[in-house]
C-alpha cells in the first residue's frame, strides 16, 4: 500500500514577512505522522486556511529561536488548548523555549490541558529524535548567528512487495511471509530452498526529506543530508546580496543550489526569501543555475516524494 | 481645519482565530496620532495587508495578558527593529509584560535599536496614559477572569472657528485672534468690546472613542465611557450561551447593546467575535434590539467618527 510523504509550506519568508509571505513554518506527513517544523507567527492561521487539523500534530520541532522560527507557537498552543486537546505534544527545540512558553502561560493563567514533552537539541551533533517502525528524524547541527538545527525525516526500510501470484503457485506457507518481506530466502514444505527475489516484485526505497533552517553556506552539512531525495535550503538572498548574507549567516540562493548539488539531493525547494525580493523569480534563477531540479516554495503547495520501486536483494 | 478621528479594525476575532478573523487589534488615528489598541497574533501582517504604516505607530495598549491580544506584540516590535526603528515606543499594558518580551529577545539575541518606554497600567482606577495639546487618552478597569483594562481615546475642546469676514470688517487685530478662538470675547481698537460669539462660527464638538476590551456586562463602565461618540465593547456570544458568557467573563451582543445604551454613546462597534459564529448575524441583530446604531467590526474597515460643529459660549 502507498505510504505518504508530503512536505506542506506554511510559511516562505525570512525575518520581515510581507503581505503576501509568512515566516517559516513546514509541515511534514510521512505515513499520518504530522511533524510541524518551525511555527513563526500566523502558522496556526495558515493551518485553518489551507485546512490542516493541528490537532494530528504530536511533534513540533523548532530549529532556533529567532521569532520569524516560533513566534506562532505559543498561539498554536493555546489554540490546541483551546480546542480541547489532551494528547502529550513533543517539543524539540533549543534551550529557552520552556522558559518563554512558560512565562506567557503563567501571566494569561492559562494551565494547558494537555502536557508537553520538552526535547533539548543537541546543538554539536546528530541526534535521533523520533523513531518508530516506519520512520525516524534526526536533527544536526547548522551554522547560524544563534544554536540552530536542520532536521531529516527519513524512511525505515520498506518490506519486499510479495508477487501474489508466484507465492501462490509454488504453496509457499503462511508462515513465511514475514520472512518474505524482510527480503529472505523461503524453504516449501518439500524442502525446496526458493530465493526471495524469485517470490517479490522488490520493494519501494526508503525516501528522505532534509530541512537546512536559517544557516550560511557550509558544506559540512553535506554528511548530513547526502541523498535526500527531498531538500529544503534556505535561500534569503540573491547574488547582489552575498556580502549580507555572509554577514547575518544566511545563505544565497545560488549557494543553495550548490549544496543540492554536492548533497546529490533528488529536489530543491528553497525559501526564507527575504521581504527585499517582491517576485521571487531571480532566486530561483540563481539556484536553478546550480542545481535544475530547484522549485521556490509556495505557500499553501504541498511537495509529495513519490515511491519509487527498485528490485534489489536483501543486504 | 478638519481634524481626523478613525478607527481601523485589524482584529474581531475572540481567542480563536479562524480563516477569515484575526485576533483583537485596532489601530486609532487621532488627528495622526496612531495609537495600536491590542495586538493579537498576526497583527503587523494586517496592518501591511490595509497599508498602515507601522513605523507611525509610537504608543501600545494592551488591554490584558490574555494572548489573543498580545501574541503578536514581540513579532510586530521585531519588524520595528528591522526596519530600523529609532524612535521611542510607549508600551501600556499590566504588568509582566515587559518580563515576556525580555525573555524573547534575549533568547533570540536581539538587541532592539529603538527604547521602549513601559507604563504599567493602574487596575483600580482610570488613569491617564497620554496627553498632548489635541487629545488625552485614559485606561479604566475592566471586569474580566485577568487583570484587564479599558481606554478612552477623547479630543480636548476644539478652538472656536473664526468668521473671517467680520473679523475682517470689524478689523479686529491679529493680536486677538488667540483670544477669538479660546472663545472669548475681544476689545476693539477704539474700546468696544465684541462678543465672541458673533466673531466665531462656535466650534466642532470634542469627539471621544471608548474601548471595552474582554469583560463580562458590568454596567459600572458607564462612568467612564459615558456619552462616547463611538463605543467598541466586546461581544462574544449570542444570548445562546449567556451561561458562557457569564463564567468566561465575557458578554453577549445584547449586553453590549445595553452598555451602549446606557452610555448614550453614538455608534457601536461589537466584536471578539467567538469563532463558533462562521456568519456575524445573529450577534449583530441581538445588540441592535438593544441599540440602533451598532455595527458588527469588519477587518480592514476604518470608522470615522464625522466632527460636528456646535454653536456654543465658552462655559
Amino acid at each position: 500500500m502507498a505510504q505518504t510523504f508530503e512536505v506542506s509550506i506554511l510559511g516562505s519568508s525570512s525575518a520581515l514577512p510581507t503581505s503576501q509571505r509568512h515566516p517559516t513554518a513546514q509541515l511534514i506527513n510521512v505515513a499520518e505522522r504530522y511533524f510541524l517544523v518551525d511555527c513563526g507567527e500566523g502558522t496556526q492561521i495558515q493551518l485553518r486556511r489551507y485546512h490542516f487539523r493541528m490537532q494530528r500534530i504530536n511533534h513540533i520541532l523548532i530549529s532556533h529561536l529567532h521569532g520569524d522560527h516560533f513566534f506562532g507557537l505559543v498561539g498554536l498552543l493555546s489554540s490546541m488548548h483551546l480546542l480541547g486537546r489532551v494528547q502529550t505534544l513533543h517539543l524539540y527545540h533549543p534551550p529557552g523555549l520552556k522558559e518563554i512558553i512558560d512565562i506567557q502561560m503563567r501571566y494569561s493563567c492559562t494551565a494547558l490541558k494537555f502536557p508537553i514533552e520538552y526535547h533539548v537539541h543537541d546543538l554539536e551533533q546528530p541526534k535521533l529524535l523520533f523513531e518508530d517502525k516506519v520512520m525516524e528524524v534526526h536533527s544536526f547541527p547548522l551554522n547560524h548567528r544563534i544554536p540552530c538545527c536542520g532536521f531529516v525525516f527519513r524512511e525505515k526500510p520498506r518490506p519486499f512487495l510479495i508477487n501474489k501470484e508466484k507465492v501462490t503457485s509454488l504453496r509457499v506457507p503462511v508462515s513465511q511471509m514475514g520472512a518474505l518481506k524482510r527480503g529472505e530466502d523461503v524453504t516449501l514444505a518439500d524442502g525446496t530452498i526458493v530465493p526471495n527475489a524469485e517470490l517479490t516484485c522488490g520493494r519501494t526505497k526508503p525516501r528522505s526529506y532534509s530541512f537546512c533552517s536559517d544557516t550560511i553556506f557550509d558544506l559540512s552539512v553535506i554528511q548530513y543530508i547526502k541523498n535526500s531525495d527531498l531538500l529544503y535550503h534556505e535561500a534569503t538572498f540573491a547574488d547582489d546580496m552575498m556580502e549580507r548574507a555572509k554577514t547575518t549567516f544566511h545563505s544565497t540562493a545560488r549557494e543553495a543550489g550548490q549544496v543540492a548539488r554536492q548533497a546529490e539531493a533528488g529536489k530543491l525547494i528553497i525559501g526564507h526569501f527575504s521581504a527585499r525580493y517582491h517576485d521571487t523569480g531571480i532566486l530561483l534563477q540563481e539556484a536553478l543555475s546550480e542545481f535544475p531540479e530547484t522549485v521556490a516554495a509556495e505557500e499553501g503547495k504541498t511537495y509529495s516524494i513519490d515511491e519509487q520501486l527498485i528490485v534489489q536483494k536483501k543486504e
